[in-house]
């Protein structure tokens, strides 16, 4: 069975598993205060440049444990997040950021990213104290949809955050993904430059598991490793993510990975143009979404392991294949086949 | 200035003050303990009918706290409230519900009222542990928008509730409002029968302040008084809300207060339809929406306090009058002299 | 039956009641944004002096929803309390404070006063992101014992609380109470400048419901009514309480009531030492500390409202008498006649 | 350096890391629903005997993490945590269970245990609204001091448990040291009948990380897994965890582990004792706790990680020793040399 349900399904890649290995034996202090986190830590503050020469960097275990973390530390009790419905705060994440106390106001968005004239009706409409306000935009890129956000779009929401006095927070989960992604104009350090903080996710692209929070913004980074604990977001081997990230890093490696999954997508999609399939989102990162012809679909789930994303159309079945790091062009070709 | 901005400008019905005055120097126990609030409850119990016999009825301050004591106590964390956009829930209060850890799961509703159809939408996408749990419908009788649910539509929305595990919950800040209203075919028995709990609202009818709370479900009723107590919702000389509500209820006090309410809407309503003024809301309680001509705004504002409730449109602006126990005739004839 | 069980036993003092009686017929806006809420909040402020000429002043419904309301908008998420074990947060709120997310470090106090030894070894203790990280040092003046801090005291928390980096906040439940105490040497306008923030209480002393909280500190006062509305603290018709506080105000009133008090303490102490009773506490606001002699106790039961303090002991049954503006000599000398 | 700091000092053990090794290129469905996941939870059943045939059993990242969120799963938010002072909750994880809304009342322990008079006496004056309920009894087993509960004291605290309505929850970061210690009677099927809820450890006893959560009360399983994902606590790649815990039941790794972990301890007491090194507990699982001689401790601190458990006394300087499934003979011998 193939499996093209997610990017997170095989333990981790091969130098990132040597890592670990390879410090057998060693002991470490606890807590994420050792040598190799400081290490990794500062590979993350020389890729996002200048802007982050003295950001808080900080390891994390997954997306859920650093989104939570991350925005509950950021906001006062009665300051909202601003995120599209799409996003995975709002739909896969069962609440946590209420649980923590604040709301999630949300717009829709076909194309899972954020709208500005969504965002800017919200922002004007929560003018007084009898409402939430908001403080928050939260963005993730590449989005749900495996869509980019530009360099100009970045700049434009900048702009709009900083007129409005809202923080910007980009969940990186699929970070990598979009910076080797051929329509990405926009590089880590501009990243850098136009948010508040943001992760590089680890989980997605080849680690065990694993996310680098980056808190470019000197205002929100007081006492985050309180906040970490609280959430219970410090692992007692903390030393076991600076190792697979310290790996990560080296030689480009998390680029190297991202690039392939990126590759095994546009295989993806270039075969089913040819056959004639149509897709229901642009894009050009390692999410690929199709409408499967409705007969075809038994074929499909006895042979490949993939997520329907909408009820069926009159164009077929809206399913997402996802690649990843681990994805083979022989896979590839075989679920190619099926069509 | 005449003043139709809302139902709660001014102190209390006289009989309500009296009330207070008749007890001075009498000495009570505290917290809502006293004989009083026993009489004020046991009356609560009575006019409910047999359904609510064994409720629970607490006093409580205002229609935030209410909602707020009564909604965090009734669910667990990863339990979330369905309502419209427009309940005051969503709208008013500051996010009060989120900050005791729940979402707000919300649809649009342009009468204000509960729509089955995007509940159930709602309830079905929610259906594993990635995302929040709906667990309570919140409605408002009379809604935000001054409508009005019939025995029937109340009876879908428990059906409803019914097949899919969901609580009840009603904020009847206008209560009284909705029981007097001439298209109201639904008794308070009927809905002690359909609710969970619901709250009688007393602030916007004539009290100083005071809302009593109806817990029917005996599955909600354990520990309720810590729970008031821990969101600041025990007063220290809680009789004030027992000698209160135990003269609100006394010869029917409430229902005669609204019905007042209600007539002087009414006769609002006529006058306005008289001078050829458009209604955009079509209801018949307390609250008057209408669209106002843009050239008689600069008169009104002189005259009249009330509220803008959207910007302008080609059938003018749309504002809100809201009439009171204490509005007078002589009040809204001098209303509809402006028009 | 003669009510000392505590001073909130009886509705309001006439001024109080004709304050609002007065207001008859009179239209306010909402949410204490009034003009006689103003006023209200101008006579703190003067009373209070140069320290407090910028403070936020805010009118809230009664102690438990005050401390609630002010902690919890002045702290992040890690940081906590430290009161001794006998404050009222810590005692008699059902965990408010710990809802709202903080710990409350504790210690022990016999004579319910902060002890700046205690507060310093948990300080020092608690020095790294495992712990919790105190922030604010809750003191009620009077405590609950009655007791009251001196000048030099409230000087000696105010420096410690500089050096550590600490918030002071005040509970004045009873601060009028104290302020009229012939051991106090402490006056508003130095309080004022000691505290970031404290509140004067009402419903104890007179008024039907209110407490005002003064936030000296301008760091704790942005958006401090957004905190008061998430917490359901910010009362629809807020001109009853400006109305009140108004009153309470005006010729002195709340130290008027609060030295009739006072006055009724000491007789009741002078009367008890007389009769040969002796007190646990050593005091002089209107609380009154005494071992009550067992076999007295039937007759107390019959005649008295009062609260038993703690266990029996030797020297008698522990026992605590509260004196309000409403407490007359008669009654204090029926009282004595038991003894 | 010798690391006697804690026992999380390595990675994992060879036969964790082979577990992991060998699922190369296996791909996994998400979030802990994989067989592999299912047959160790199946393992732990099985090792937990009758009582737990029906337990929920879920696998989570870290002590921290288990007791956050399966405390605030089981209770509602006016109910309270009894702990002792010295407790990992109340001391080392930076108030997380307040965070979630709920205090931790606690009493002193010397030796780290439960002492049901203490316990009792809480319990006895929590008897009203106005304060917080006491709900769940938290214990270590082993304790922060490395003592043992035995079969009779479990016996004792169930009873005081059903006897005042307390569900009893175990944090066993240090289980199986405990379970193969020579002083302890208790089994872990005894275990399991005596608890609502425990943990055994496994970052503490060779895993890269994970703590396999037993909820053996069904009236506290319902919906865990929504409250996981709500705290961040379901893991994207959760089949790691089932990898590594089913290695560790295999063959009885885990209690093999933690035998050699006790016996570097036992070897290190008996070393010490003949040194003349006195111990100020007396405990026989894996930490050693000893009054180092002033003179030295220079020499202790440039050849080995340790902590200082307390202040100087005249006994000597209190520090701990931390033996692990990783310490060896000779670091052990090593260490005796300096005394």
């Amino acid at each position: 069975m193939i499996n093209l349900r997610n990017d997170y399904n095989q333990t981790a890649h091969p130098r990132v598993l040597d890592a670990i290995l390879g410090a057998s034996g060693r002991r470490f202090v606890g807590y994420g205060t050792d040598e190799v986190c400081a290490e990794a830590a500062g590979a993350v503050r020389k890729l996002c440049g200048r802007a982050a020469s003295a950001a808080g960097v900080h390891f994390l275990v997954g997306g859920t444990q650093t989104n939570l973390t991350a925005i509950s530390a950021f906001l006062r009790p009665h300051e909202a997040v601003v995120a599209p419905v799409s996003s995975h705060i709002y739909m896969h994440e069962t609440g946590a950021i209420e649980a923590a106390g604040h709301r999630i106001l949300n717009y829709p968005s076909a194309d899972g990213k954020a709208d500005i004239a969504s965002i800017r009706a919200l922002y004007e409409v929560h003018d007084n104290e009898h409402m939430v306000k908001p403080k928050l935009l939260f963005i993730s890129q590449a989005t749900e949809r495996g869509t980019v956000y530009s360099r100009a779009e970045m700049a434009g929401l900048r702009e709009f955050c900083d007129e409005s006095g809202l923080y910007l927070y980009v969940d990186g989960a699929r970070l990598a993904n979009t910076l080797v992604a051929e329509s990405c104009d926009l590089s880590l350090e501009e990243l850098a430059c136009f948010a508040d903080a943001f992760y590089i996710g680890g989980t997605k692209n080849g680690l065990l598991l694993g996310e680098a929070l980056v808190i470019v913004n000197p205002a929100l980074q007081e006492d985050f490793r309180y906040l970490m604990k609280q959430r219970a977001a410090i692992l007692a081997k903390g030393f076991l993510l600076g190792l697979q990230f310290r790996a990560y890093f080296e030689d480009g490696l998390w680029l190297e990975l991202a690039r392939h999954a990126n590759g095994m997508a546009t295989r993806l999609r270039e075969g089913l143009r040819a056959a004639g399939i149509s897709l229901f989102v642009d894009n050009d990162t390692n999410q690929v979404f199709l409408f499967a012809p409705k007969d075809k679909m038994p074929l499909l789930e006895k042979s490949v392991l993939f997520e329907q994303w909408a009820p069926e159309e009159a164009a077929g079945v809206p399913i997402r294949f996802v690649t990843s790091w681990a994805t083979t062009e022989a896979e590839v070709d075989a679920v190619l086949e099926l069509f």
